[in-house]
């Protein structure tokens, strides 16, 4: 059975003029994928090995209970797939296990870690309803110190890379031009990009929210990237609940189980996102406006997007406003001087967490050439 | 139509030979019930009043959308009587009421506002499922800061007469000998009583965990005792939330409603519980014992209660354990020194959240009488 471990490391950029790569951020935060690894948690705890957290992305979360023979189902994969990757707990005490699920269940319910239940239609329309835990790991997995450094080492690397690459329109045709061919979506992206050399419109002020994600790869213990989010790079918001959610059970069941919360890394992915977003904003340089989250119609992982919005108030006291391309086809405005307005208020930073898939655009409408259009900052 | 106001008062008090009600508490925490008062919110802020929280009790909270008329439907009662009262928002736009609806149901579920939702069958067994926003109040009503001191006034002198009354073994036969009549499940209680004072067994230390409802009656102006819950107090948890909920929609939109959020009180309800329990563990002198939550086996509002398990483990570093009557039945055991032991730990503080209804007994098993026969502390 092959094993694997990934790594995901949000971080950020923002450029302008004289800030270019000022604020490049390789955050903490991170998650694991795992599959199938040998009881990878509690074999030791050594001086190298810091624990990295892990989030699952899966649909029925529910399924985390009941324990048996050992084993804790984590359930489902959100793809539907019907595998249930099974994290062995031999050597724990069942009695203790079932308590720290308790526990992990009980805490994620009180402090937001949470996501909609697809088997409540509602829940990726309206919060507060049809609730459920998000899908989290139990315990986080050992995971080379040397090697997360790596990963946060490469992060700003990595975000330059892409800043690069984003100005190079000719590198940007010429290597998806096959791609253009076979993909109409694609096509179209590269048609706006197209226009917009051809009116010499350039963003002066770009800020990108990235997150790389990393596999370790059991047979070279090598780092291996499998791919890097430049547009609504997710999780976030709960990746760093579960980094606490993992120090509040080692807190209380470390001591049993030969792990210490103190090897837990600050994860402050959410937070950082939530600075370069403010930072943005506070370049548009005006006070009235929000930030705008171009969302998807039908959200459950909504929570982790609302914590962003909260965090952006509480800290910064910037206000968001969340639109679906459709909505913003309806409501939105486009002044003569470049703002956009939607629903009354005038847009400073945009933040995609819709617009990757070409589902998440109803209408062959200008809803698709308004944001290269504007003069606000753009968050592919 | 009838106006009035409730409000309702958390309190404790610790007695001892030495301590007697050297901690007589009357916490902040309270909410109101508001039955049809026509436009209670918006009329003013005048200084001699102070906005109070509201949490309805209510089984379908998720009917607090949609908005229709500049009204919110804030759903049927648990009780399940079909009643629809309505809160008049008549003077506010509705689009802002809209607004603030949303960041209510956000805000109550990143901050753990939640209940089980009764829909979902698991949702009263199993953390962490079935979760929706626990039913709350949008904002908080204007309050005679008069008499609310008054309530909280009282409430030392309420927990006095409660603790008297307890000790008074004559009065407490005598004024409930008609009841014992025609009443099964006090007779039992009853009876219990009488065996304890035949054998002379009597608490040194004694805890009570009060809840004081009151209501301001419009007609005579005068605040009226509706009820004082001497068991199973519950909201103190989800209560102080509320308050919280409250103070940060008026950070966002008190200047838009003309109400401050200063004027929320500090609701401290859920850490002076926490804080009662935990004095009352240390009494009981053992740092391995445990406080026992007695609670039903389908309980939707868990996180209530969650909540104080969690702050008397992170504030005072308490465990707790949660067992219905029918589990203590199975697993206790009753040492001959008079420690209760339960699953193998200690019982320090029995919490009782169950109990206080007929059906929460399994059995004319020894579990009715495991109690007064320990030396631990029992909170009624």
């Amino acid at each position: 059975m092959g094993a694997s471990y990934s790594l995901c490391s949000h971080s950020s950029t923002l450029s302008t003029h004289t800030l270019l790569h000022s604020h490049p951020k390789a955050t903490a935060f991170s998650h694991i994928r795992q599959s199938g690894l040998p009881n990878p948690s509690f074999k030791l705890n050594p001086t190298n090995q810091i624990f990295q957290t892990h989030l699952r992305i899966m649909a029925q979360p529910s399924q985390v209970l009941p324990l048996q023979g050992g084993q804790v189902e984590v359930g489902e994969t959100q793809e539907g797939n019907g595998t249930r990757p099974l994290l062995d707990f031999h050597g724990i005490d069942q009695e203790l296990v079932e308590k720290i699920v308790y526990d992990a269940l009980v805490w994620s319910s009180l402090h937001g870690l949470v996501v909609g239940d697809k088997s409540v239609q509602r829940s990726g329309k309206v919060p507060g309803v049809g609730m459920v835990h998000a899908p989290f790991a139990l315990l986080p997995m050992p995971f080379p110190e040397s090697h997360w450094k790596q990963a946060c080492e490469l992060a700003p690397i990595f975000n330059e890379l892409v800043d690069r690459v984003s100005l190079d329109a000719k590198f940007l045709q010429d290597s998806l031009s096959r791609t253009k061919k076979s993909d109409a979506f694609t096509s179209g992206l590269l048609d706006i990009h197209s226009k917009m050399q051809e009116i010499n419109k350039k963003e002066d002020i770009r800020l990108g929210l990235h997150r790389s994600d990393y596999m370790l790869d059991e047979q070279t213990k090598l780092l291996l990237q499998i791919e890097m989010n430049t547009i609504s790079c997710s999780f976030p918001g709960l990746g760093c609940l579960v980094s606490d959610l993992h120090r509040s059970l080692l807190n209380h069941y470390g001591e049993f189980l030969g792990l210490d919360s103190k090897r837990v890394p600050n994860n402050p992915a959410a937070s950082q996102f939530v600075e370069a977003l403010a930072k943005a904003w506070t370049e548009y340089n005006n006070p009235r406006a929000v930030v705008m989250f171009v969302v998807q119609a039908d959200e459950r992982n909504m929570y982790d997007q609302h914590w962003l919005s909260a965090l952006l108030k509480e800290i910064h006291n910037v206000s968001t406003l969340r639109k679906t391309l459709a909505e913003i086809d309806t409501e939105g405005e486009l002044l003569p001087d470049g703002t956009l307005v939607v629903g009354g208020q005038a847009i400073a930073v945009v933040y995609f967490r819709a617009g990757y898939t070409p589902n998440d655009y109803p209408s062959e409408s200008v809803s698709k050439s308004y944001f290269p259009a504007t003069q606000i900052l753009i968050l592919f």
